[in-house]
């Protein structure tokens, strides 16, 4: 269930609740990923000592690795990786692509070195994917082993998988597919979103539409009036975008055009600060992305000045924390120059502190821009 | 200042209480290891949860980077990395040994496998140490740079880190050295510990003097005598032993012969249950190694059974908890098919749970044998 508590008058901005089984998510709010049943580094009690409210998890890599199946002998996610409040799973649609289509067109969102190393990995696999009406065959990333998803499946999978809100099966265009691909899978898509809805049993997860259309804008809203006229509890936006500019119509504004206005909106995959504001200012209101927790590992600590090199000497000898009046974990207890150190000698506490700051950075923007949706002032 | 509270009636076992500028240690204790400031993949915050009272730093990997010149214009070690508690720090010796030496003997406590890839980097190097009555020239395992530390530097260098406990400077041999050889660096060491007594400035921190002499019972009943008979504020005892046998004499018995029973005593390195237990029998009062860390990140986990290698694929489908019964953060959250699955999955939260399970085991190992002591029942 979803209630708008306050909408902004001069943007589509909202700050609102989602009651989930497993609690409430307060929006516009951002998920961090936990691919594999766990946010990298972190636990869970360090998760809550954030204030983080819910995680999203991939339905792809679960399948394969434990397994839907075996997630549910332990009583689903919540209890897998224990975590008691909201998830969100993803329908596997996205890693479908970008594990195999994308590859091919080198449009995935995986580095370029990761991806060359990949290549080679397949080098003599002819495609990674097949997409036919009934759903995608591809091969294991980890094993190469064959596979099938099709909307029936990634509903079983998420539903055994046991999130509180999960996502159509959806197929994610790269942002080299022309127009008529594009539009051949977006339709493909819109029937899979039927096939999803009717598939999908379990009354206590909410399920997510997905609005695709690539990056053209008579698809967009084409896609945003068939899918925002089913009856999902909610919809996500998939694919890619551009830049978005204040005050420019942008493809975002195109697929959320025809989306009912009581109803959720995710925005998959998507998780630097300048486009989650522009994006909440066209009424998204949740968001997830790898971004934080990735920079956080490699050592870049997002800060309200920019990005930090960690690593830098020039925080050799540096007292100060990441963030100066930052609440986090990482900032009231070390000083950039300890943290320079861990980095330094290869050290995992290094990883996890910047993570921790990551993470409660974007915490603490999303309560912020809440906080001044509801008082009038975003 | 240490202060024995209960003898045991069987065996020279004790439990005492060691009051140090940063607060107590309540012994026997068991120290992690935080080699370079951090006890790998450990946040503070989660050592103080698992009652965790003192660990125990490096200085050689310390002096070599950041640098102690670094360590002390952040005001020391316990601000450096956030660890309000008593530190001990070795002196240097043992791994200008292991990382010298000891690689040259192929007897140091590095894995085969790292000392092969290391052996090769230094390919040409004709030799890692040089060890005059002055002190030890080496090459830093870092990047090959030349050093020196002697009895004065070592001291100079613990100053600056700032530890509660600090060590005397000594030559760890290596255990294929003949009695010849040993004799010569146990007098050596011994000339360096009273150097390293009148080098010693800072009266808030407790020196240790070290006692060695390889597994050469005259030797280490000479060296027991020898240092036992200094101004020294407690005891640590160096080099290999052998295997430690209930009821028979060992190299051990003789290394503590002669020191005064109202001073703690430390066993450099040891950490095996049996071991600590045996030693414990012998009068030693607290302990450090890298062995449960270690084995936590790379997979193991102890348990009053046995060690529990956490990727077999047997505990895919467990839902037990590591250890049944156990308090600790890992056990009472997570089942061990979900750890099984990080560690497959390669996600650095299954070290962490690990680890954190290894050393609450010992903690909780270490509280036991103290309440038996306190009871009359060890």
């Amino acid at each position: 269930m979803f209630k708008i508590l306050k909408k902004s008058k001069t943007s589509q901005a909202r700050a609102g609740v989602i009651s989930t089984q497993h609690g409430l998510i307060h929006t516009p709010a951002f998920y961090p990923v936990g691919t594999k049943a766990t946010v990298k580094g972190i636990t869970p009690a360090q998760l809550n000592e954030m204030g983080i409210e819910a995680v999203l998890c991939n339905t792809y890599h679960l399948f394969l690795r434990p397994g839907d199946q075996v997630v549910k002998k332990f009583g689903g996610l919540h209890k897998f990786m224990n975590w008691q409040k909201p998830i969100i799973t993803d329908s596997g649609g996205f890693q479908v692509f970008s594990l195999g289509l994308g590859l091919e067109h080198g449009a995935s969102k995986i580095p370029a070195a990761d991806l060359e190393a990949r290549k080679k990995r397949n080098a003599g696999v002819e495609k990674f994917t097949k997409i036919t009406e009934d759903g995608v065959y591809f091969k294991s990333f980890l094993d190469g082993s064959k596979h099938f998803i099709g909307p029936e499946e990634s509903m079983k999978i998420q539903e055994n998988l046991g999130a509180d809100i999960i996502f159509a099966f959806d197929e994610c265009t790269s942002p080299f597919s022309d127009h008529e691909y594009t539009k051949e899978a977006m339709e493909r898509t819109h029937r899979w979103a039927a096939r999803s809805l009717k598939a999908h049993k379990r009354k206590d997860q909410m399920l997510f539409g997905i609005v695709q259309g690539g990056e053209f804008k008579d698809l967009r809203l084409e896609s945003s009036r068939f899918i925002g006229a089913m009856d999902f509890d909610g919809f996500g936006i998939g694919g890619s975008f551009g830049k978005f500019r204040k005050n420019v119509k942008n493809i975002l504004d195109y697929s959320v055009e025809y989306l009912p206005e009581n109803k959720p909106k995710h925005l998959l995959g998507i998780g630097s600060v300048e486009d989650i504001v522009e994006a909440i200012r066209r009424g998204i209101d949740t968001f997830d992305c790898v971004t934080p927790t990735r920079l956080g590992r490699n050592g870049t600590a997002l800060t309200r000045k920019g990005n930090l090199n960690m690593k830098s000497g020039r925080f050799a000898l540096d007292k100060k924390p990441i963030e100066k009046g930052c609440g986090c974990y990482t900032c009231t207890n070390f000083k950039r120059g300890y943290i320079r150190h861990l980095f330094q000698s290869g050290e995992m506490l290094a990883g996890i502190l910047t993570t921790i700051h990551n993470l409660y950075f974007m915490e603490k923007l999303m309560c912020g821009i809440r906080k001044d949706i509801l008082n009038g002032k975003f």
